[in-house]
């Protein structure tokens, strides 16, 4: 389906049972413009969305889309029926269906981390596989709308970033940009809530291993570090080595990364905040948050925002950036809409001015 | 502000410091046609929304909203630029202002327990205050739109259905209009998330009391009895006493309402289903789920559905109806909005076609 | 090892992998009589304890349990190193390990299904497996102490009540014994913590299913009924058919039973509050609450309370029982070690005065 | 009563109604040797402490100490009952109890920060009120056993340490102590749960406003940083200043202290993971976890243990370590106790060899 459609637009999902591809559906329901039109699961095939998700029911959007039948994932199928299609798999299987779709004139844009990192060899390192897709991985476009806004709307594929990356990179890019922290002393204490671990059957999410507790994990070696210092290094305009960690929080959603960089020369919080407020100023999806203010997860719950807090340590000279974000939507499916947006001409915005749940 | 005015129509909410203040500006935030242009509260008046609720604040409605400034509550100036208004303060509070309103020509939807019951001495008794409006006592519509549609649309005062009788009375309204179970053996096992506790300081709510714990309270004298008593008995055509009791889980949102009751007649749970179904199935907000699948507060998080799931206990000769809900949503504040869109002339669902929070 | 020995008395514990596995080595390590000796796992063989769970570990007896070897289940090698084996294997499995043991002359305390039930027949349409082992049917004692404190003592075989059961029986028993209660409107409605669905990896147990959300499951078919049942209808001296329901609360320990009973004659609540003071006056390990207290689950956590309180609706001549116990310990582990002291010609409550963890 | 008493030694409790008061009570009930004989409070004297607690009921300990009744705090009356007071009040009222309690011969444990700081200036500049004990604050030894078990021996007056510093402490000192790392460049981000926040009425602490989310505060300002540094200076010997920052957790308790420092010179995890496992050798109350395994606060739940975990990153020389406790045991009463157990003559863990309850 080459040819430009009009609204509303139809779009795939590849990838209907995980976390990303359940909160994809929500985003959905409430969007114009977009229409889901395949959901695809090998393990769910010939099931109704709905006998998957009973919530997907009910009169109108919900309704309709729990009524779709799951289809094994056919690039010739998808091909005809969508104008886009959203990769919520693994990363490795999306490089396959990621090319399949893009021969036959679909636009795609991948949830894994397969087209994020753009040097095949520290891909191939960090994830242990080998990349066979090295063409499309120079064209991807890096779906980080407050970066990459331009390249993005015109591009074939957008890799949608990483939950972790996308609130370090918005957290640290101001002060980067503007030269006011040193490179070589950042350290991002990262916490993420207990379904960016995905939706799969595994002891160490059970409920009775996550509640009432916390834990860090895979520190020094998770697999967002690469990607977090391809942007960071790209900001600074010199190569980035950081400290990135990683902690379970025993929260449904949301990621809070706390950020600690170390000043080039004393700055008061007030002088680090007029510059992040003027960075994001224009930017409908960040909010930095007045001075003595600090971000909570669940301010952002359910939406598109990344809200930002700051505070100057003047007795060490430290300034420390908080960023937090929903990493179901700003961190997968909610932003992956906002990249399919601008693919499609539609304002970046459409459909995605959610309200936080709160409480 | 008694002649009626074009989209978007000016409300106003008497009590912004609660969860049901909070909800209402979630809701609000998402409909089209309603606009907030006045929020009150004798302790916060003069500070702006977002000081109260910094994720009041990006572009859009949500900036638009937290940049009101708090006001005192007044009749007269609340007259002036209102076509309606919510009222989410304390049972007593609310029935002077809600008559002060009235009197200038001002719609009222009352979130308290003010005019839910019809009978003065009932409510003085488990209230233990005097009523003193028992003009309007008699005039106020009880808001369950699936009971009271039409009487909504003309009603110059709505009295929001509290929480619990939302999840109760719709649970129990097909099995007690088709006859099919005893009035006298009703027990409504109730569970509710702390929200429904409200947001005042109080050592029974830390979150050190709730987490990780469950217990029952206010048992056999809870304020929700005679309110459910009153719509059940209406429906069943005979006067019901009930056994209600109620429960607090460690959630922050979410009613589910396991009631008990005892068949007059065999019955297997497709016939019981199918008087459900019937019941329902033009109803935009009530899903009756399929055979064998039981409601989980969660599908309904954020949203205005009243999920029913049905099991018969065939050795026994019960029909257990399971009724869930969101508190805050389909139990207060979006309720609210759906007789505001009634009494204004508005589509009931307007504004209310919210998609459930999963996970 | 048919011979009795001195202090300490070594046990053995087949099936350490799950949750009650985990709290056996918790009870055992505070025990001053007991000691573990073995602990298999047919999956986790050859590894240490405190491999598998690194909280077994520093000084005394938690590291010394830490520092046990996993073995295989071999009956030949339990019977000749323990004096007492408990069983934390799946129904079925039970079966044969019990009877090999038992043969060798070992005790065994069972906590499996297996030897709940004392009819074969019952058994085997609620479990669907056949029960090959009737001979020791017979003479499996159910492991109530307040019920078969005797019988557990001279036992060779415990059958360790199940975690729903011991809530719901002791809940029931003073007003049945005291035929405070009509047998024929019975109804528990029961709410556990997710321990209670054990340590297997599941999607329907991780952390974002569970967390914020409420939910019934096995409606009319739990396999606790027929024990219950069993149980509940020796107290009364009649066969007794009851509703019994469960739901899953996003707590990791607990068990609240909500007991819904009709009083024969009326009552009020000071009466009914003396009748449970009386039948479990001289008990070490029930509580009943002073009236107008009812049970929390966090009082009894990690304890072996089961703690009672008691509310009479006397508009409509109902008691009210609520009945909680940490389902872990009173409900499985704790009890099993209970019975394991009588067997053994220890004081009962040996290595069991436990606290609550407040909060 | 200046004389000593033999066992059970009587022990007193000023300020009964907080978390710390409700744990020491967990704490002495499994203790051989004390015996709380005089429970404190200026709001509840007069009722049980049963009345307070209703889990405090039940035979043995927890029944005696739930028939205590509460007093108003009275020097006189506490020096004729007890040997050793605990002080669980909030700071600037623990001076002048402390002092009189002295005066009259009793020893103290402060809970409090009134005796934590040896400088009295930091003191008055950090909690903004006069210190009017100077001669006790220099006579205070600061409860850390790790660091000051021989001159807690021989106190009259113990200032027990904070839950963070405690955590901090516990996981800086080996390194600095070995020199492995840089003294300037000290990162603590520390998370607790909410129970640190006391059990006072308060909007912040609901569930709802807890649950389910997570966030920073007291960010660069928190009061336990001149505490930290005090004693990580005596430890480096050299003034250190460093970044200590604190989060919010939805849990009951536990501090997990993720500590960012720079290595002097490379080193690999297994060497420093030596140098750890060395320091802790002999301590019964810390446990260094094997290399590759991370702490977690359930590990420590209800326990006295400090569990340590390590991390190199060799790509940019840091390691990080990882320290966890639980706040209300190891971070106050249990600590408070293994002070006591030291000043009076008893083994420095009698009654504390609890283990964590999992899950």
């Amino acid at each position: 389906m080459a040819e430009r459609i009009a609204a509303p637009i139809p779009v795939g999902l590849v990838g209907v049972t995980g976390y990303t591809g359940m909160e994809l559906t929500r985003v959905l329901a409430g969007h114009p413009d977009l229409k889901l039109v395949r959901a695809t699961s090998r393990s769910e095939a010939g099931r109704s969305l709905a006998e998957l998700y009973p919530y997907l029911s009910g009169p109108g959007e919900l309704g309709r889309m729990g009524a779709l039948t799951v289809t094994q994932p056919d690039a010739e199928d998808l091909a005809k029926a969508c104008a886009l299609v959203f990769l919520a798999v693994p990363h490795k299987t999306a490089q396959e269906i990621a090319s399949a779709l893009i021969k036959r004139g679909v636009k795609v844009v991948d949830l894994s981390a397969d087209f994020r990192l753009r040097d095949k060899e520290t891909y191939e390192k960090w994830y242990a596989t080998p990349h066979t897709e090295a063409g499309l991985l120079a064209e991807a476009v890096y779906g980080l709308p407050e970066l990459y806004r331009a390249e993005m709307a015109g591009a074939r594929l957008i890799a949608n970033p990483g939950c972790y990356p996308t609130s370090a990179i918005l957290g640290l890019a101001p002060a980067l940009e503007a030269g006011l922290v040193h490179t070589g002393d950042i350290v991002i204490d990262a916490k993420s809530g207990a379904s960016g671990a995905g939706r799969k059957a595994s002891v160490g999410t059970l409920f009775c291993e996550v509640s009432d507790t916390f834990r860090a994990y895979n520190l020094t070696r998770h697999r967002h570090t690469p990607e977090i210092e391809q942007e960071v290094s790209l900001l600074a305009g010199a190569q980035v080595a950081l400290s990135f960690n990683t902690h379970l929080l025993p929260v449904n959603r949301g990621i809070l990364s706390t950020i600690y960089t170390r000043l080039k020369k004393p700055m008061s919080a007030r002088e680090a905040h007029a510059v992040y407020a003027e960075r994001y100023a224009g930017e409908p999806l960040v909010r930095v948050l007045p001075l003595g203010t600090l971000p909570e997860t669940r301010w952002v719950r359910g939406t598109m925002f990344c809200d930002i807090g700051l505070a100057v340590d003047e007795r060490i000279g430290r300034l420390i950036i908080l960023s937090a974000i929903d990493n179901l939507c700003r961190g997968a499916s909610g932003q992956a809409v906002a990249g399919a947006n601008l693919m499609l001409g539609l304002p970046e915005t459409q459909g995605l001015p959610l309200a936080p749940l709160m409480p």
